[in-house]
């Protein structure tokens, strides 16, 4: 998939009861990289006080030993934002740290509130400020105008009022409390080591420093970490979880374990099951590396035809990129994967990627793929056709530039100059991830939103996902 | 809160109706600089949006053409921050830019709020929460509480509530508003520039641009800069000013014109009424440079004893200096002055300086000119003794570190080792600014604070002064 | 002088006859990225002069649009230098430009000189002083010293005198020349871009930049580019291609072609080979990523074993990391690889990589493998055991350091604590590549090396090679 | 070649025989920043390895902590660039560092080689390369062709070959040799610190490190300083001495003692002899800060006018300055100088300026100080009219650009808009310096050049002159 697609997903890590909680989140936040480039932070509280380092950039590029060695202490949350490409933005980089009236207070949030902007118009018509343009800005907020004593009570109080996904940590200077939104939309797991405690967005955070995976935190979960322990609260009532279903396609790293799957295998197993309903006559799989390669495993596995590495992918690619003016055209993707002529030559060539979003990427490769000589090209998509934007969380460009919403599946081949296309099939989806479809979120695939605010103007809603990008 | 929180000398600078009005204001914080080393900003809009452009760091380092050309619009505030030596603390640089209910809204302030503390607990207590540590905040919260509809209405209940020494400029999409607090503590003036309007802190910053100095904002006048031009208010209850003497002893450039003084001719008078009080048998007048050579000029003019430049000062000293570890000591002031020995040896040499804080420096000094062969060396300062430490905006240390606090003079210049030690008087210092003591605060020099609150727990407030060190 | 002078591997690129001759280097510098990441550079010129923008780091990082802007011509070489743990050497950095009697004259060298330290101790010895540490200025030297009257003719000259592993590039105000040593041991290959033509270390370069490959630069071959076209000279004795068999094995990209070879297919072929050999009694074949992936494909499709991704790579590894001081460990290899436990419990497992130097990144490896949850781990590596250090260009440990040389295969399946270990045999490599074991350098497999000069104490030698460490 | 090559003003320092000798060296080189901005390097021994650390920029910017603890020894030389406005050439930075036949050498040289264009073709005639575009890479190679065994016999040897302006520092693993040229153009002085020596381009530098000033190094000695002590030599042809009498009027920091002066006293003695010779009418003295202030001090002092700060110098500009792109112009010299209206309104000013170069800047200076409401305005300049550019290492434009090169005193003066103009004449110049004409190199006055190369082409030399500008 074009990584340039589907921005605004983020990254969250916290430590407890670790002497080098900062340095452990530094580590887990490099492990979880994948999920946001624009920004990283850390804020760090020994007991006493809250000590933040937030910056643009990637974590082993903004993190130095000086920066971490100003963040001492048992207790720490970090964030990493995904990479937009608009200016920067500093004043939205997590975690927001911010003082009130029971002292200070430190949130990471991965997801994105629905009925942020209908709160955030409240908070403004009662004199509230905001200097940061996130959705996690009004969650402080209102934490600060609750009148609860304990912090935990605070911000259960606070998120009653909101609507939408989040991973949420919150720290102040001697608590750490986590927690995963009624439906659940984005993953948060807890891990131990040694006598502490680790949440993160995803285990491979976890494998990294050793920690022992523990489980999930369930949908509507509040974790309370202190000197007394873990307590573990469900304060919301309960209804049926909506797990975004793109972590398993595409966004979450392989290796993890996230919503009871292990990413890789359900990726071969939808790559299987693509195989099995949507054949092609072929000599070779190919995957769009590196995420389409499960999936083309999976097909390869399933269909017979071996499974090879056709397109090459170039990781040394950073973020800018000085096209020449003349002459040559066409870099996009071209300066991040090269196709290897010399077995595609006279091949019949399946292509499998995880998703098509606006098409444009898709068209490269295809025609790049062409020029290397094979014969036929028969693109293959590891889920359902991409109609509708995230509300979630998960950066999806406006429902105009999705291809899916506006082209059938012919008029994409067609555009894609392909030999065939084909997505997999909603049920195939399903089947795969063992639901009876109340479990997962696939309003990307149906436009079935499960949470949708009545005085919300969808147009509206999409328009804003549109340009500026974000809400956190 | 850090205590360097309330404590910043700066200068601001704005611009109302000009086409490059960024760049406008970029210069004349360039001509600022000596009242801010730390963190820069530039807030500038364009009739429908705010954009900042803020970071740690001097006016050219910071500000590239890039980031200049990201500022559009024919309205603009900036502001200098005052270096202190404590960890870089960007998200407390100005000004700051908030989005509140109706719309968004910039600051940059220069001065200090006696009452913050207690404001932003009570706003804390309503459930603000606060991002910076710095007492401006604290205004912008008060104007978002106000139910008035204009942001000028807004603004004035906002500092009907707040005591402390202000000179402040708040912008949104299409106004500028300056206002001065009624004491007057910090300078402000007025100028024009083709059909635009500049305010500034300063004079220099007017002209550096070319603008015509109009007048200085009195003491609690507020000027609302619009489409319908310059109006002027005086929205608070008529007070006596207190303009702060030590801009005109040291702070401000020699070249601006301040409370109506030149500041260099003022401080040559300064010198001359220290020569007449404090005359002193020498052979040469040297200063302390570059904030003594006006009042040395003076003391050598009205003494008659030649005046001549024996410290010689490096302009290239930074920010960070590495010293020897062993062998070398005692860098501090023998980085940035140097004395020339050629004409001082045999000689009895008159030092002025215009202020003593801690007198570790000017012990250095007097054994840097003892050194150097002056036979005597008779130290003059052309203000009183520093004997409290300021509440309205210049960084002072604590009592108990300003040396004139606890030591007599002839104790003082026992520690320096001078020959002889003579400050100007308090009555000198007011026949020269002309003042029947109405018109300044000299609370440093008396402790005769124009503007106490009841709670403040002055050793509270004192402490909170104690910990960076340099007034400036 | 600098141990790690005379080891880098290295790219080269060069363009003669393009109006944006400076930015494809930039892009075939790009492309090449993965021989080098110390420095980088790029020397151009436009028929008067020459201009060069050389600095540390990768060609992204490095080259911007001003840098790039400031290099305009027709003709330009690059370079990317191999990255060391040293500290930096921008002395070292190429292209190296200097000014002589004839003008001014580049060079990008990638290969090692064996006989460098005597002809550099000889140019000395008659006054020749030297600002880098590297051979390839000892080539300069020898061209400004020669009587020639033309380039072509005084690099002839020079390199006569010079032997050992070159593919160099040296232009002047108006020509190109190319060369590679009479042995071939680097590559080099000939493109064409429109009227101009394009050389590089390997094929990926041109394509990126769409050129057309033409042929390889033959061993032994002199190309002269000038306005006259392209010139081809054998000015050397010929002799018997000794080709670096680890440019196949690992080095070069598995997209380029290479020594008349894909390189991908020529891995595979050797995994298949490699299956046939050393068989194994598993459930799963898994590759060390990225370089073992071909060959571990190629294992499993003659073994009939499946394929699978079972070690998951973070690609946003960068050059520094700092590790935890205490309670975590041996973050080496976790930092990169992370081991997929969902699939490999219980399973039998073969992993697949390209070679083992020093044996200690594999013994993680393996322990990873099995904290994973698998029953067996059987590594197989796709080439013979690497007992020499190589003398031609690739960076290696010194002999005591690589495990082959001082361990039986025996008892370095021990030290990995793996259940059984292969290596491929020479023989089967040699089929692979279809070599009659005379147009390959297998020194590093064999100690039989092509290229030995008298005077050259081993041991000495051999103790050149110690400081880094990683081959490359 | 560069035409900024041959042109730098520039310091050098060297220390020997402390064991931080690098620290030392960089302290001294902030003492001598006012030398040269461009680049900045040292050269550290400790008795077996040369280390260097070279690189563009401002002492306190390029070096930190770590830079100089990389740099250990008890033997060190560093050099300061002059600032060009060219592109960065780090290339030319200095110390220079190579590797010849006896080991490794540096050197760092303030001056300029007439001879060296004739000297870099016969080296290269014979073969050599120049990696610098620097003079004084010639005298590396010379060192490195020498038969000699010891290095102060090759660099005799060398000397003996070169012509022009040299104070040079080299430096091999144990030892260190001070040189200045038989004219001795530029100063050195020698100093003591400890059981250890230091040589510095000027007394300032020994001050900060609280050396003991010895002696200046004589015109044409050679001092050899090593484990056996300080051993003098004066191993060339005696000749009449030609210091630049620049230095004295401008170059130098007023707090040095330089050719037997104390700088800030003889620039008050021209300024004495300049009222002598010149008077004028008027009601106050101002110097062009802050170069002007000593002789203006003389001036005032003669004259009996009040000396005043007329205009007001901003400390913080720095390299770079973006200038708005209407409305605002004409920014040269106002983003540095201010006039101070208050006490120039309807004055007569005397303005006493050390010397006018092409006379652009005093043009707008004779206006801003008009503007500034001064009645009259009587330049002074305490120097000859600079009708020559300086060929012995003083940055000079071509003789084209010296407006006193084409134009009389009158014209200059109806061209700068001031009242009356005046320059010192030479007769009063030597009076100050005690010279009968013979110490002293005053070309730039008198076009009398002490040394001249018969094959040189004068007209291509002065052409040489011509990309800069500013005096240095």
């Amino acid at each position: 998939m074009d990584s340039d697609a589907f921005h605004d997903q983020c990254a969250v890590m916290g430590v407890f009861g670790h002497p080098e909680a900062a340095k452990l989140t530094y580590l887990g936040l490099y492990a979880l990289q994948h999920r946001g480039q624009e920004s990283t932070g850390i804020v760090a509280a020994d007991g006493k006080r809250l000590r933040a380092e937030v910056g643009m950039g990637r974590v082993n590029d903004f993190f130095t030993q000086e920066r971490l060695a100003g963040l001492p202490g048992f207790l720490a949350i970090g964030h990493n934002r995904y990479s937009t490409t608009g200016d920067s933005c500093l004043r939205n980089a997590q975690p927001l740290l911010v003082d009130y009236s029971r002292g200070s207070l430190a949130i990471a949030h991965n997801g994105n509130l629905v009925n942020a902007h209908r709160l955030r118009a409240e908070l403004e018509a009662y004199g509230s400020i905001f200097r940061s343009t996130t959705d996690t800005e009004v969650i402080l907020h209102l934490i600060a105008h609750s009148r609860a004593r304990r912090l935990v009570d605070a911000l259960i109080e606070a998120l009653q009022q909101v609507q939408g996904a989040y991973s949420l940590l919150v720290m102040n200077e001697r608590e750490l409390i986590a927690v995963r939104d009624p439906h659940g939309f984005r993953p948060l797991c807890l891990g131990q080591l040694g006598s502490g405690y680790v949440v993160a967005s995803e285990t491979c955070a976890l494998d990294l420093i050793e920690a022992v995976y523990l489980r999930d935190v369930a949908p509507g979960e509040l974790l309370h970490l202190s000197e007394a322990g873990v307590q573990s609260f469900f304060p919301f009532p309960p209804t049926r979880p909506q797990q975004c279903i793109f972590e398993l396609i595409y966004f979450a790293r392989p290796d993890s374990e996230v919503f009871g799957h292990n990413v890789h295998l359900v990726r071969k197993a939808l790559g299987r099951q693509l195989a099995r309903e949507a054949p092609a006559a072929a000599d070779v799989v190919i995957p769009v590396p590196d995420s389409g390669v499960p999936a083309a495993l999976g097909y390869a596995e399933e269909s017979g035809i071996p499974f090879d590495m056709g397109l090459i992918r170039n990781h040394y690619v950073g973020r800018t990129f000085i096209e020449p003016q003349q002459s040559i055209r066409h870099f996009g993707v071209k300066i991040k994967l090269n196709a290897n002529k010399a077995f595609l030559a006279g091949k019949r060539v399946v292509v499998v990627d995880d998703s098509i979003v606006r098409g444009t990427t898709s068209k490269k490769l295809v025609h790049m793929i062409r020029q290397a000589g094979a014969k036929e090209v028969h693109m293959r998509i590891s889920s359902p056709p991409t109609t509708h934007p995230c509300l979630y969380g998960i950066d999806t460009p406006t429902r105009q530039e999705l291809i899916a919403a506006r082209a059938s599946v012919a008029e994409i081949c067609a555009y894609l100059q392909a030999d065939s296309l084909a997505y997999l099939s909603h049920e195939g989806l399903l089947r795969v991830v063992r639901d009876d479809g109340r479990r997962y979120c696939t309003a990307c695939f149906t436009g079935n939103y499960p949470l949708r605010v009545p005085w919300q103007d969808e147009l509206l809603q999409l328009s804003l996902f549109g340009q500026e990008g974000r809400h956190g």
